[in-house]
């Protein structure tokens, strides 16, 4: 039924030190799995890359359990059911989830989960908008940033998947949005077609004298995907009872010695403001609510969105140092089989 | 009618660089003021020293107006009605307010406003628990921290002034508050006298192991009032959901250099915790609810205070120098004219 195909996967070989490196995976020939009574065989189309994987990866974080060395890669994907005997999911049935970097798997919906994707929806939306990085950025926003009409809000990592939906939200209530993203063509894509205010290339502007031309009364919520100096010009240009929503520090993750903090986090006092980190999985029983928001600004036209799909299984380890170089804009996804 | 006295001030003759020495103030004397029409004369009792004074001193803050070279020191004291023309104020009322450093004003009632010390409450507990000092425990811990019954609060600075009521208020409401001190002699009074469940001796015991053992489900809110590596310590024992109020960071009060902030800052996402500045005088519309809570638990003989007095007016600037020192238990004030 599947002649043709083999299976594959990328194990974690090692821990990274500093920068993710190819040899920190192994690809690995793994025979066909065999869905039994009350399985589906998913043949996975489209992968994901995340900052957050870096984490999972070095195990040097506690909220979820880091993957062991030999463990298939963790991640999103969607795909399309083969073979089911599963009434909800018949074959053909476009499904996402956690699928981890494989080529094929079965599930019985309780060992890997599986979400529909609705009719008309692009797997690729599904795994972006859609998907966790839209929760992300609804929750992140809505939930702990509060944006109201006519606040300055400020967004790092703007031309990310996160932040461009993130900024997005913002500009949908109400606010003015300033983004700050690496290159002109980033920048260009923030200002021209996501409807921010204005954008920063911290490659080639000064960003702390940027920030505070363009935010004279100060930034009401900063939603940070980044930390280090760019968290700092943030902390000195904040408003009275500004909201800092922490969702990421990209710029963190590739160090290996420590880290500064911010030395500045005692403005937070003189401007009676707040810090606060989130995760996402928190807000599970109100993952539907957020779906049904996104997709009616998706529905309106109001969201507009972008995918930088790389070409191939084997690219995905590609894919996610891609992602630290700052090179995609949108979501960083591989198509597996193109 | 103020015969044998004369008035003095201490004025600020330099900003301090590092630690407040005594050449940073000039005692000066200067002519008795006058009372006219509509103003009283207010003979000064009691004046307090505060952590917040040298950023006032070092004009490195912008939440309140620095104070100038030459101008009185401010602070808050508590005195008697000498002189009245004030239906108000009759002479003999005990009064409180922003006097400043000096032995004697007038005031109209709006050059200074006046606040009456209600009859049986003495000036010293006029100046700490229901002053700017119990009113900044009670928003702080209330407000920004949110204690819930059963919670694990950690309280820095525990022993002084707004650390040791902030303390208290937790307990109140049904947390088991840890306190941080240096020294037996004030960890001894946060247990034995103020119900701290326990408390830890920086100065002698390893904090952070001390922490983690006291706390083993995590710290619910945090109460910081000196920053630094304590901050540090919390943010690596946070429970889920935790609170940290940012109240002062006296740690770092007398660095003149850089001063590092706190490099694990991103386990408030991980622990979904929140970090939030504030500012007592943004809650002034409420301070009558708190000065009613806080006499309520004074009557009720829930709270304790204490409070550290040097004798004399011209002690001013060493009670200041010692509450940097950490030597003061409770409110560190000056008697005026023992």
């Amino acid at each position: 039924m599947v002649a043709n195909s083999h299976n594959q996967q990328f194990q974690l070989a090692a821990r990274p030190q500093g920068e993710i490196k190819p040899t920190d995976f192994k690809l690995v020939d793994v025979p066909m799995p065999v869905p039994g009574a009350g399985e589906v065989l998913v043949e996975v189309q489209y992968l994901t890359a995340e900052p957050a994987m870096k984490g999972w990866m070095e195990a040097r974080v506690d909220y979820v359990a880091p993957i062991k060395i030999g463990d298939v890669m963790r991640g999103q994907g969607a795909g399309i059911v083969l073979q089911s005997d599963l009434p909800d999911y018949p074959k053909g049935t476009l499904v996402s989830g956690h699928f981890g970097w494989r080529r094929y798997l079965v599930s019985d919906d309780r060992s890997i989960p599986l979400r529909k994707i609705p009719v008309g929806v692009p797997s690729t939306t599904a795994l972006n908008v859609l998907g966790i990085t839209g929760l992300t950025a609804w929750f992140g926003m809505l939930d702990i940033g509060m944006p109201q009409p006519g606040n300055t809000v400020l967004v790092s990592g703007a031309a990310g998947a996160t932040g461009s939906v993130a900024g997005q939200l913002a500009r949908i209530a109400g606010a003015r949005v300033i983004g700050i993203a690496g290159g002109q063509e980033k920048c260009n894509w923030l200002v021209s077609e996501l409807g921010f205010e204005a954008a920063i290339d911290y490659k080639s502007e000064d960003t702390s004298a940027r920030v505070a031309q363009l935010c004279p009364d100060g930034v009401d919520v900063y939603f940070d995907n980044v930390g280090g100096e760019i968290l700092d010009v943030a902390l000195n240009n904040l408003a009275d009872r500004a909201r800092i929503v922490l969702c990421g520090g990209i710029s963190r993750y590739n160090e290996s010695g420590p880290i500064a903090g911010p030395a500045n986090y005692f403005n937070l006092v003189y401007r009676r403001a707040r810090m606060e980190g989130f995760i996402v999985l928190d807000y599970a029983s109100r993952f539907s609510e957020a779906i049904s928001g996104l997709t009616k600004h998706l529905d309106s036209g109001e969201l507009h969105h972008r995918e930088t799909v790389l070409q191939g299984f084997e690219q995905l380890p590609q894919a996610l140092m891609d992602l630290f170089r700052g090179s995609n804009m949108g979501k960083q996804l591989v198509a597996v089989n193109p």
